[in-house]
């Protein structure tokens, strides 16, 4: 006994150090390292009673149990027994399990979705309570206990109280229904419509886990540039196999609607919403959808917006759109998000200033049961943007935020950017609506509105059939970021950093010290060697893939990249003053006061919102020029860093994913050094300035990152 | 320490009973669990002596260290130190490790590739010997070695030498550059061509150690329906960094080149094969792919074929073109695979015969290094196929077998279609070329021309992106058997199926006679369900899934189901006789002669060669249509019995793969049950003759499954 257990020992360290895929994201229940706490879980966690055993229930006890077992390399039992005297229960507020503790009262406060965590003594024995109004709940809180084992945080007086701050945290699948991905960069669509509905690709239900673990609780399954295909029987019944996939784990499954479906697979002529037989048709392909999926959550639309059909094309108002399809849904309490992401190539307007003009002016006229999904900033999720205007614009509307998790803008798959801080930046930012503290959170989470019943945060998935989810290693992150942030908008970047790290990796403190510094500073860092200064929309043409600020020959003005940065003989940069644009205007005074002057405006922001001078003298004493030399250089260094910190990173890493990322560095900073030194090169021939000599040089030519072309790029 | 043993004890377990997704293929390595054989082989197996430090080598001794590990649940240590006593030695026949052993002798049989395994006494003490004159040739008996462990054979006297029959043993990717596979059902290509080169997806490796576990040595990465633009400069870096990745693993790449690539992307005016340019464009565009792969396998050709271009459209030969390149390639001991899968719809002769006619007057025309690449059949991969008129018939070309892996015709990535026997059935069909006996099998491999240098059988993967590589969890098989059968086509199809069902699952004797049995029917059935008797190409358009035996509004003629089956009042079945195509007079007297007469012929080709009438008898007594009816049934029937079957096995597989396969039976019940019905309810319109009473009559309509559509049915 005593040689095959030495053997046993050798394996269970084997295994740990096996070689991961990263299948198992943030999940992945690994034997805990550090013995003190081992030990001292080991005695706390005896077993798991369950309060009951509907499908959800038993889900929980399934990921308690397994999760528990592995990490605590323990066997850990799961009962329905009132009886058991096991260390932990999870129920939900109404079972008899709970009688006579403190639960009824604290679930009070924690609604539909919300859970306790409580260390109580029952019988004199210490048991520790997950509890909430559902099981859904209940889930959520499980999900929540496992994170503080896998973190390894104390456990021995647990009072954790905690409920989403929106109701609505959702994952938008920009999935066609080909399995392309638009703006995917870790493979393809996840959903496999030829074997649906036979078929539920174990998958399907990790992706929940997964969703579950972090509180999403929707997912819109289809690419906003939409398909009516997805609305007929045949794929209905597709879409109702993936519904009863998720429900158990508390998703609910949306759809994107295309505005001419009535014609396109209804056989009318026209899909004009004040049409009755086009509102008519809607209304019973909805009663129809409903059949399928009871607890459908609606529809996603984007309407009118570069080239998908819309209400615009009969002469009706995105109110008149989008009440049409609320009233469909109404009866079965979905709802209706309609993105305000629209502009127009006709009006020679800002397109900054475009969502704003055509949706202010409709605040108040949406059915209650139409929430507006605006993205975190006026273009188009940029490496960094001020926060859209539409937040605090529109009062008497709930705006849902659409964040991209997805990193078209951002190094894509190729890249390490942590968007936790981009996420973080746009929440907090102060919209003054409300006075000083209108934070753009306090915004969509309903604070401003106590009438308000939608609340919601969205996503952009960045979730492809690749083994590891999301291509890169670190992309996960943003997944992960995404989710707890729509759960609690006020947790910080660093403290999710933190969480996802130590249950993504290793809970080691050398390790997380590292590691929580290069997924910090990432994203400025992305920022620095490609759009640095408020520069921004100078990627390449169709697939956003790298830098070609010399675009200047798409067919809408606001497709090139000249557009956007205006460089000339003078300087560089966007007017979006008074005497320009005038896009601040849409900005509460308070919230423009510092951008409106390009002597008090944040330098981040500087070329966003001024046209500046080459020769604008810059807070570190550089003119314009040295100091965009001065970024494109320093961000592409901080590259050859981020190397080098992930190098000495590789004792906590298994070998396999630490290859991943260290490759992937070197293509990263390939391309800072292309990033770099095509926008620097560029630019140059308008600053006729040289780049500093203490700099290397560019050692290939404009004309050479020109001629790059990129047929194959992924995404588009 | 006791307990902490126990608790160790229930963790090994647990880690077996596992969900696996399949990923690992058939090189799970998990620990054994019959305890005799574990026991013995503990004794037997104490360390591995590695002669050499090459890449290869290395490659061998991780595997074996953590393949051997892993399964006897023991560290087994690596030692590259001749004084070690461990009892494993690899190593090739010139290591100073193997003097005074019977090696050399024995390494004079086994050429380059070639491997053997050896228990010897060495200073009293019985060591295992795995040598081959080459690194890799020890990496392929250091997998052998792995499956004797897997599959649990004794070792205490190994006196194996075991070398290939042929010499390319190759996979065809038929994967597009946008990462889409035609008639690929398992997601989408393997190869990310955007993050190549600088990425080196740890897939890539896996993929190729799995290739090296079964002896495939050769990779085309490329679609035979080419782009061009792989061979441009950008591309070759990509495609360098693959060969480096599966250079260790003995495998090298091939690439498909499009005939008009000069053009495309050399500029020239035309692809002329005799034009002096365009030879010149050839060798250098050769020459400049070999500076970056320096043992680049050369190229495989699919021209003047379903709309490629090729050298017929400068009125030159297939001979002009396949020369062309093989000069190109020459100097570097390329070679060249021209397919001759060519068939024209101009021609107004039956499809079975272009390709014999186009290459048969070809033999003895080609250089040197070309192969002439045949399909097992004459049409295209049907579910049953006599064997291709052109093996035996070009005795001065040396034939290439192609394969396909990917089940297009064959239940795709939903049905289980084990296609051993039907790779076994045309390697073992006798062609009489040189007298009763001269099998598929022995003209593929050299045995009737001894000057034959090239010899090979390659397979159209069945690969994909999907976790699990093939879709299917049991498609994986074919992938198995067409690599072993490569290596050695006199193995049979049960004893594959076995080897792969062992390592794969279990080697638990129950589930063995089981599943064993599922799988050597599965193919027959799937025939019987879909095509019986000899009817073939009667499937869906396009995309080729499921029934279509009604269209026949295509293009081409013999693009339609109805050129096939030609069913009318009298009868039914395609007349290749003497009064008909007379494509029977392209096969040897001998081979020819049980199939020319309808009385004769074997039912199972006989629909392939008659037109036969309704009436007819059989020889189970039935008229044909009721042995139409019969098939369909009796296939459709057996269907239930595979769940059956598979449902008994719920204890010797994890629960996760379990499942998917009942998913994925579910799904073929439905389809065989859509095949039978849509197939009798059409032919009965010709026949006017009922479904037997006694059958359960469909209950859809002819009209219903002839109004089925299905426009995102994948590997189209």
């Amino acid at each position: 006994m005593k040689k095959i257990c030495s053997l046993l020992l050798i394996i269970a360290v084997s295994f740990q150090l096996k070689a991961e895929t990263g299948y198992d994201l943030w999940l992945r229940y690994q034997p805990l390292q550090n013995q003190t706490v081992l030990t001292t879980y080991r005695q706390q966690i005896s077993g798991i009673t369950l309060g009951g055993n509907a499908e959800t229930m038993k889900i929980i006890g399934e990921e308690l149990q397994h999760g528990l077992s592995a990490m605590l390399q323990k066997k850990i039992t799961v009962t329905n027994k009132s009886s058991s005297t096991a260390s932990l229960i999870a129920a939900t507020g109404i079972s008899p399990l709970l009688a006579g503790t403190e639960v009824k009262k604290l679930l009070a406060q924690t609604g539909e979705e919300g859970f306790i965590i409580l260390s109580q003594n029952i019988n004199g024995q210490k048991r520790i309570i997950i509890s909430g109004n559902t099981d859904k709940a209940v889930l959520y809180g499980a999900f929540h206990f496992l994170r503080l084992i896998q973190t390894e945080q104390a456990i021995h007086n647990l009072q954790v109280v905690s409920v989403p701050k929106v109701k609505l945290r959702m994952l938008n699948h920009w999935d066609n229904m080909n399995r392309t991905v638009e703006r995917g960069y870790a493979g393809f669509s996840l959903w496999n419509w030829h074997t649906l509905p036979g078929y539920i690709d174990p998958r399907y239900i990790d992706y929940a886990r997964a969703n579950a673990s972090i509180g999403i609780n929707g997912t819109v399954l289809t690419n906003v540039n939409a398909n009516a295909t997805i609305l007929t029987k045949n794929y209905l019944e597709k879409v109702k196999a993936l519904a009863d996939a998720f429900r158990p784990y508390g998703i609910k499954v949306y759809l994107t609607a295309r505005f001419s479906a009535p014609i396109e697979i209804g056989g009318l002529k026209t899909a004009d919403p004040l049409d009755e037989k086009v509102r008519q048709w809607w209304k019973d392909k909805v009663k129809e959808i409903y059949q399928y999926v009871p607890d459908f959550g609606g529809f996603v639309v984007k309407a009118n917006s570069e080239g998908q059909p819309g209400p615009q094309d009969y002469k009706r108002s995105h109110t008149d759109g989008a009440n049409m399809l609320a009233e469909a849904v109404a009866p079965f309490n979905g709802i209706i998000m309609w993105r305000a992401f629209v502009y127009s190539a006709e009006k020679n307007v800002d397109r900054h200033k475009q969502a704003y003009d055509e949706f202010v002016p409709l605040d108040g006229s949406f059915n209650k049961n139409v929430m507006v999904q605006v993205k975190n900033g006026a273009i188009d999720f940029m490496p960094r943007e001020p926060f859209h205007p539409l937040f605090g614009a529109m009062p008497k509307t709930p705006l849902m935020m659409e964040f991209q998790v997805t990193q078209e803008y951002l190094g894509q798959a190729t890249n390490l950017v942590y968007l936790g801080p981009l996420f973080k930046e746009c929440l907090e930012a102060d919209t003054y609506t409300n006075g000083k503290g209108s934070t753009v959170a306090k915004v969509l989470d309903g604070s401003f509105n106590k009438a308000q019943t939608l609340t919601g945060i969205t996503g952009v998935a960045n979730i492809g059939n690749d083994i590891n989810w999301c291509g890169h290693p670190f992309a996960q992150a943003n997944w992960y970021a995404m989710g707890r942030l729509a759960w609690d908008h006020s947790l910080s970047a660093e403290r999710i950093a933190e969480e996802w790290l130590r249950m993504t990796y290793s809970n080691h403190p050398a390790f997380l010290q590292t590691a929580s510094k290069l997924m910090m500073e990432s994203r400025e860092t992305y920022v620095q060697y490609s759009n640095p200064i408020g520069l921004h929309h100078i990627m390449g043409t169709g697939h956003h893939y790298g830098p070609a600020p010399w675009v200047s020959n798409l067919n809408r003005p606001d497709w090139n990249p000249v557009y956007y940065h205006k460089a000339d003989s003078i300087g560089i940069g966007f007017n979006r003053t008074a005497t320009g644009s005038n896009a601040l205007e849409q900005y509460h005074p308070e919230a423009r006061k510092i951008w409106e002057n390009m002597n008090t405006c944040e330098e981040k922001n500087l070329l966003w919102f001024h046209h500046v001078p080459w020769t604008f003298k810059m807070k570190s004493g550089r003119n314009l020029w040295d100091e965009l030399c001065f970024n494109y250089y320093t961000g592409a260094e901080k590259v050859k860093t981020m190397q080098q910190a992930w190098a000495g990173l590789e004792p906590y890493v298994d070998k396999q994913r630490h290859d991943q990322v260290r490759m992937l560095l070197n293509v990263q900073y390939d391309e800072a050094i292309w990033w770099r030194n095509a926008c620097l090169l560029y630019f140059q021939t308008f600053s006729k300035k040289p780049i500093p000599a203490n700099y290397p040089q560019p050692d290939k030519t404009l004309e050479y990152y020109k001629s790059l072309r990129f047929p194959l790029a992924p995404g588009n």
